[in-house]
């Protein structure tokens, strides 16, 4: 996506580590006009896909899920990280954060995702995947259905990607890093 | 704002010691067309204000605070719940908060948070007003203006709000719930 792949190229700053930040736009600072633009690509890359929830996890995922289900007037889900306290009533699954070094615990009530739901995952980032396997995890704890999973961006060097479309799950992602090396952003031409 | 105080009456849940849960359209599930209409009500109450920037806190705030700054064309920036590691070129203060009966610290990078920034603060619940209180404190650290702050539901019953407008902000509340006593929901007639 243009808009997408010129602003990370503007804005983008690479830090040593393969590490990119786009707190400018997307992460701390955020563009509302570009969510909404993001938002209606998901909408023509699921165009074929019947859809009935919108689901994410906190925090960075919630503005671009919420503007994808405003324009496709679906529900969206935030999973939470959550403490073994508040979990009554919830599905649960672990994450590795590569980026933090942390395993944390994400969790989504049993009332707001089911049995018979088509579930449209929502994210900021794909690297290793490890957030959307948690999630692919927690679908299946609800005997819902995952359709398709969407990002704005993926770091093509890792391999979460890969890992996730082994599984058959749709993928896409609006822009896609091929490499961060000497930091430098180079972006794949898709 | 009607739209929300009916769906507040029909959907929100309460709980012992003053609890109200709105997790099936606000805090865990949302519903994005409800959002774009408690944006537009936000746009409306702050018509005659001059502001250049939405500020919100993660997670709950940002989906409202996305589609204020969507509809006014603004950058949203959201607050972060951070760790002392973390805190280079932040913004830092504290926030306690009743319900999880803890002490967190929230940040802001420098870069999103300046002087001469006229800041309209978006956020869920009004309740002790100890968020609102950290925000005053960054914007204040910033040297930007606070030119009003709006949140979806404010208990009444409970002193932020009271203490907030006591210090001349400009606050906004579009449902105000009067008392949770019973566990009956008492809407304020506004």
């Amino acid at each position: 996506m243009k808009a997408l792949k010129d602003r990370i190229l503007k804005d983008g700053r690479c830090f040593p580590g393969g590490i990119l930040k786009v707190d400018n736009f997307i992460n701390h600072q955020m563009d509302p006009i570009l969510m909404k633009s993001m938002a209606v690509e998901f909408v023509r890359r699921f165009a074929g896909t019947k859809i009935n929830k919108i689901l994410t996890v906190e925090a960075s995922g919630i503005a671009p899920a919420i503007m994808v289900g405003y324009l496709l007037e679906l529900p969206v889900v935030f999973a939470k990280k959550c403490k073994p306290s508040t979990m009554e009533n919830m599905l649960v699954t672990e994450v590795f954060s590569f980026t933090k070094n942390q395993t944390y615990t994400i969790c989504v009530s049993k009332d707001y995702l089911q049995s018979g739901d088509k579930v449209l995952f929502i994210d900021d980032f794909l690297a290793n995947g490890n957030a959307g396997k948690g999630m692919i995890d927690l679908v299946k704890q609800a005997d819902a259905e995952l359709v398709g999973m969407g990002f704005l961006i993926e770091k093509d060097f890792q391999k979460g990607g890969e890992m996730l479309r082994q599984t058959g799950i749709h993928v896409e992602s609006l822009a896609v890093i091929e490499s961060l090396d000497n930091c430098e952003i180079k972006l794949k031409d898709i």
